[in-house]
């Protein structure tokens, strides 16, 4: 194997873990999502914050070591913040009923 | 390069990066261990478990994409535990008081 396919293998595989990992905050997401009328649980904003700080220092540390480009990392977090928000706002407005 | 030239600098890198971090919460816990006994903030031990939580995600990153030995990034996690312990047995210790 040359240096540049497994730097392409570990590129690779560091993009497909942190999509793992988004994949499961989405799905927590979804559920929140889905249950938002029946049964709210007002720990999960909570829980969810903790698992987007968490993902968020794997996707800095990927960037910082060189796996995966500054702008994927971005890229990759932003879309999960944009769902997160939305979710954010449908509390919200329910709250606010 | 060859690709055990790039794997090697990328271990080193990994390493490197996770140690940098493990030092500046190190730093927190020295601070929080002089200051005891004149200015104890109670946030602190939030922000010190925060920090562990992202630090865990970074070293079991950097375990599951191969860049680090899973032993090695117990031993980093593991130090960084006991120091934490032994603050907070401190910190129990003067509450007592």
């Amino acid at each position: 194997m040359t240096s540049s396919d497994l730097q392409e293998q570990l590129n690779l595989k560091a993009i497909t873990l942190l999509q793992e990992d988004a994949d499961k905050i989405e799905k927590l997401i979804e559920v929140q999502m889905e249950n938002l009328a029946t049964r709210y649980c007002p720990l999960y904003e909570e829980v969810l914050d903790t698992q987007m700080y968490g993902f968020s220092k794997e996707v800095d540390f990927a960037v910082r070591v060189g796996l995966v480009s500054e702008l994927t990392g971005k890229l990759v977090l932003s879309k999960l913040e944009r769902n997160l928000a939305v979710l954010y706002e449908a509390l919200n407005n329910k709250a606010k009923q």
